[in-house]
């Protein structure tokens, strides 16, 4: 049985491993290259530059990248560079996320600023940024550079917009979106943008494979937003429940304040402004019994659908295979 | 007289607007990119960016990388370009800095930290990070992106050693200047690398341009740090004695180290220890009679002796007039 068969015949809940096979050497390769671009002279920069690289979990974005290029018919030596560079904007990012939400626990382990104070943090996520586009700027031309630089630019929007919206238990669904396009979806789109581009597909085929990358991110974004209420910390690895107590509003709970009458909508935003620990207990019969849970998983399937459809014009290939069920696998339901 | 016979001839304090006559139209140009690049659609991020864009004050690197390329011999088109990426670079690292020192004044406005909170200002130094990288790879080449990469890694590595060393009262002159070189004197000096390259200098000049700007980047530090414990904040138009409120050790204060008695120095580092408010006032004493703060001018006045060195080989031009002027104006004492 061929790969392709094996998997599409497969399991529902693939294992990353098998499904990165049609990369893993370039895969390696891209982690040899992060790596070697934060070394430092300085231990203690060399020692959290270590800490940082810890983080790195499912290598979605770097894989989003190889996928891609596989996908569009062959991988390039820019390839592997491009990996390790979303790869090293992606840690950037999750460090100074982990800042904004005072988060305590990544990934099974401390975070930067648990660990060392804000003020590291802050400076080792610039450190990432800043090597990442000089690790960008190692290609021939500057469109990496360009776009990477374009596309980190909105992500940042995206997450002063959050931020900006903090306490607004107001915020529409629209506004959500925004959110979330800017500050998850720009950068997976950008993934597959780079991919298939340096592998010389046409530009209708970038355009896909961008649409593709957009779509997964929105749809990974919403199930993220809805593990954080619903999930298990022994299952994510993370603290939950950080948007509630960052009284930041996510797509569940939009649908929930939708879906009530409009004086329970009005006791549920009170109950959400005083941002207690155990809100998240209080909140998930109704999520439950109005149904907003299953809105926001629908959601996020519709995206699902979207970034399938984005693959049609591909030629079959075990790379295409893995695009599909990596965009069923970013919105699996917990177990 | 001519520009440079008055400039030369001049006053012990010239105006900057005076220095800058020489390249004020691509400074001006400079300034039109810089905002053009950060228009947003989100009226808040506008309002952060034009709040961010506010601090400029001495435009010393765009001026830099100006006058470098004017003493050359030429700018291009690049140079106006380039001088908006450093001036950004530069002013994320400012919005950021003022979240590590946990500043509340800056040019005599709010911090960005103090106006709307640690989040947005991480952010907005992010958002001005990936703009500068963006703006740097409209060039033709990625020779800008790459220098820059390296000089704002080389900044961040000194950043955090810096904060690694806050409150180690034992730092030495050695690892200060680490310090120093990275976190200010990489930027001053890859601004004349850059603007010496993009008027097409040799390679020996570019170097010497780059040793001009890393000098007098440890000199301004230097006086910087003076002025921190001895400044009035009438004139700096900063908050000040952060540096003895956030525990970093200052060449002003290793010297004084140095030159008192062994149980002179314990009973002041237990002073600096405690971190009091008064220290300031309870320090001045000591630096001026022992002569730590004379050591601490004399060895600015050092760089910037090595800074008009390195300006020895090139032509004579009213560029070069104002980088000589220039190397004098950033140690100036405080009236």
């Amino acid at each position: 049985m061929s790969f392709r068969t094996r998997l599409e015949a497969g399991e529902s809940r693939p294992r990353l491993a098998d499904l990165y096979a049609p990369i893993a050497a370039e895969l390696a390769h891209a982690e040899r290259l992060f790596q070697a671009e934060l070394q430092s002279r300085f231990p203690f920069v060399q020692h959290l530059v270590d800490h940082g690289a810890d983080f790195q979990g499912k290598r979605l974005r770097p894989a989003l990248v190889l996928l891609s290029g596989r996908a569009c018919g062959r991988l390039t030596e820019a390839h592997p560079v491009l990996a390790a560079v979303v790869e090293m904007i992606h840690t950037a990012t999750l460090v100074h996320d982990d800042v904004l939400d005072e988060a305590i626990v990544r990934r099974h382990a401390a975070t930067v600023n648990a660990e060392w104070g804000n003020e590291t943090a802050v400076l080792l996520g610039d450190y990432l940024f800043t090597h990442a586009f000089h690790l960008a700027a190692s290609l021939e031309s500057t469109r990496a550079c360009r776009w990477i630089g374009h596309a980190t630019n909105k992500v940042c929007e995206g997450e002063m917009q959050q931020v900006h919206h903090r306490g607004n238990f107001e915020l529409g669904e629209a506004e959500y979106f925004a959110i979330i396009e800017g500050k998850t979806a720009e950068l997976t789109a950008v993934c597959c943008r780079l991919g298939a581009s340096y592998a010389g597909a046409p530009e209708a085929t970038v355009e896909a494979l961008e649409r593709y990358g957009r779509n997964l991110g929105i749809a990974f974004q919403i199930a993220d937003d809805v593990l954080d209420i619903w999930g298990d910390e022994r299952n994510t690895g993370k603290s939950l429940g950080t948007d509630l107590e960052k009284q930041k509003l996510t797509l569940p709970l939009i649908y929930l304040l939708q879906l009530v009458e409009p004086e329970i909508a009005a006791s549920l935003r009170r109950v959400l402004a005083e941002a207690t620990a155990d809100q998240r207990k209080h909140l998930r019969p109704y999520l439950e019994t109005t149904g907003a849970l299953d809105r926001a998983w629908q959601r996020a399937q519709q995206h699902v659908e979207q970034a399938l459809d984005a693959l049609h014009g591909l030629a079959d290939s075990d790379a295409k295979s893995v695009l599909r069920i990596l965009a069923q696998y970013v919105v699996r339901r917990p177990a």
